[in-house]
């Protein structure tokens, strides 16, 4: 397919559900359901869908890239708030009553649409977000590719991991690999060492690489809009008999999970496959869901964890995490990319 | 004054408002808002304010952090959705009866508090961005050091300037040298080589440097929460006749406002001082605001505009930044921090 006629694949798609839901256009405000639908790969814009037409709204800050960008779509470039352009816009459709509006805009943003604009207008949710869970196959590739450079990036990078490096600095260059191979950066990346690991969400500091620690990486690249999400882990000189007992429990526990993944599968059961592996180990267990989705955002449907309801479908690209993280002493996270098909899964990060 | 001082100040000045007000509680949702109140620097977590206390709700993945970062909270670690660990907490308080809530959550947040939150439930506005809005000393130095980072990395980035780098490259470069210094970055850095720099907000992409090429760099480091925001402008090899009259033009657009800058002042009257300067020198002004407020987020209040309303107060950080963009030719913006004062203002970036 062209890039023109993904859109208007989508486009159709939307519009089906639009109808379903007995409203006469849809006003996206979420970045990444702006880019599925427009192409557009800049900020602080909205499109508008209805019936026979989709605009993006922008400001002049974006023209330029949206001519670029957008091959489906009339470009609005607006002066006034972004509320009041909406209003304006909409004034022209007399055939337009209601409009669906995402119920990810805050309570402020829908307060000065339904001052300016005088039709109906009805939130609703998640109903791009829903389409965009079903990768094609164009996307898988394009998560495989963005996959590919953060492997390369991190190889290369690994020459700078020496005792003396600072946990903010190797995050740097892994960036920079990234960029020197055309991709930008999903997400701040994290490095760290020793014990800052056993935070899952460590913020890359100050501290130094010693002889002997254990380093985690989570990293990703994002490349045409495109993330992808890994983890690694590594100990440095010789690594300790802990740090091999547990990283065996969580190679193992991701090894179960992703056998696990097939179309169909309960969410949850993926995520206690996962589980039930570490607790055998003799570990406790992540304390965050063992997998979550992944797209034009780094963080999308669905979430596997214990707590999930639904089942994989096909086309769902997800993160297979799990962890053993011990205050004090170190964290172990192994994360990759898999595509879910009818009969199981491809990985996506090699 | 200590850290925990600095926190307790906030919490009496929110207290103060909260009063006014009507409710008993006020439920935190905007990530800067949190760091502002409770010195928390991570991710998925809110702080709710209530009379007596604060708490930080925040999951596993943070609790160790929120234990070093936070002097004058109680930490919660939520294992249900956001909004269930809220009403959990809040259905202690039997005193609580009226709780205003941020109005930048969204819609479906606000929906999913008001189903599990059995109290009365008030949207309010800004209330913690109005006092974040004035700067202390202490803030401004934040800003300050942030800016001096910046500044440095650019510096020592510049020897990679040279033609066959590209512009994605040349942006991890400079995030590098930032982080070597122990900052984060602001925003992704915009690098912008030759006629890309006529989009204000051009994504760094694949172009390489070629010689006699203009060059656009936006850039800022992030330094203990408090952002910085500079944008400077090159010439490789003989710069242009073009360049030259466009750069001198901003250049004396910037110093007019910089110099109308002080607390009193009206915002619009600022954007008009750099919009003037560049017409006088046959040049079409930017489109975009001359600035923006900055500090634990890198926009922030107020918006110096052409349709601006109001006046610039004691405390305000802003950026400084016209600029003029000619499509298909270059682009040429410079941007600095003021800190404002009763008097005038004081630059933070150099």
């Amino acid at each position: 397919m062209t890039k023109a006629e993904i859109y208007k694949h989508r486009i159709k798609n939307i519009r089906a559900q639009l109808s379903r839901q007995d409203a006469d256009a849809l006003l996206i405000a979420r970045s990444a359901n702006v880019t599925y639908i427009t192409g557009f790969l800049g900020d602080d814009s909205w499109a508008l869908l209805t019936k026979r037409a989709v605009y993006l709204i922008t400001d002049n800050r974006y023209t330029e890239q949206a001519q670029q960008q957008c091959p489906c779509c009339k470009i609005i470039e607006r002066t006034e708030p972004m509320t009041k352009a909406v209003a304006k816009l909409l004034d022209k459709y007399k055939s337009v009553e209601s409009v669906a509006v995402e119920n990810s805009i805050s309570i402020a943003q829908l307060k000065a649409l339904r001052k300016n604009v005088k039709k109906r207008i009805k939130p609703v949710a998640n109903m791009v977000e829903n389409i965009r869970r079903a990768k094609c196959h164009d996307e898988a590739k394009a998560i495989r590719k963005a996959a590919k450079i953060a492997s390369l990036a991190l190889a290369k990078a690994l020459r700078y991991m020496k005792p003396g490096v600072t946990e903010n600095e190797l995050a740097g260059v892994i960036e920079l690999e990234m960029r020197r191979r055309g991709a930008k950066v999903s997400f701040d990346t994290i490095v760290a060492f020793g014990p800052n690991a056993s935070r899952p969400h460590h913020s890359s500091g100050k501290r130094k690489l010693k002889k002997n620690d254990s380093v985690l990486i989570d990293f990703g690249a994002k490349l045409n809009g495109y993330c992808c999400d890994m983890t690694r882990c590594f100990a440095v000189g010789k690594p300790g008999r802990l740090f091999e007992k547990v990283y065996k429990a969580v190679q193992e526990a991701q090894t179960a999970a992703i056998e696990k993944v097939k179309a169909g599968v309960t969410l949850k059961s993926v995520d206690e496959a996962a589980r039930k592996v570490v607790r055998e180990h003799g570990f406790e267990p992540h304390g965050h869901g063992t997998g979550h989705g992944l797209g034009l955002e780094v963080h999308e449907m669905p979430i596997v964890g214990p707590q999930s309801r639904g089942k994989l479908q096909i086309g769902d690209v997800i993160t297979i995490e799990p962890g053993v993280y011990i205050p004090g002493k170190l964290g172990v996270r192994i994360e990759d990319d898999v595509f879910v098909t009818q009969t199981g899964c491809k990985t996506l990060s090699s």
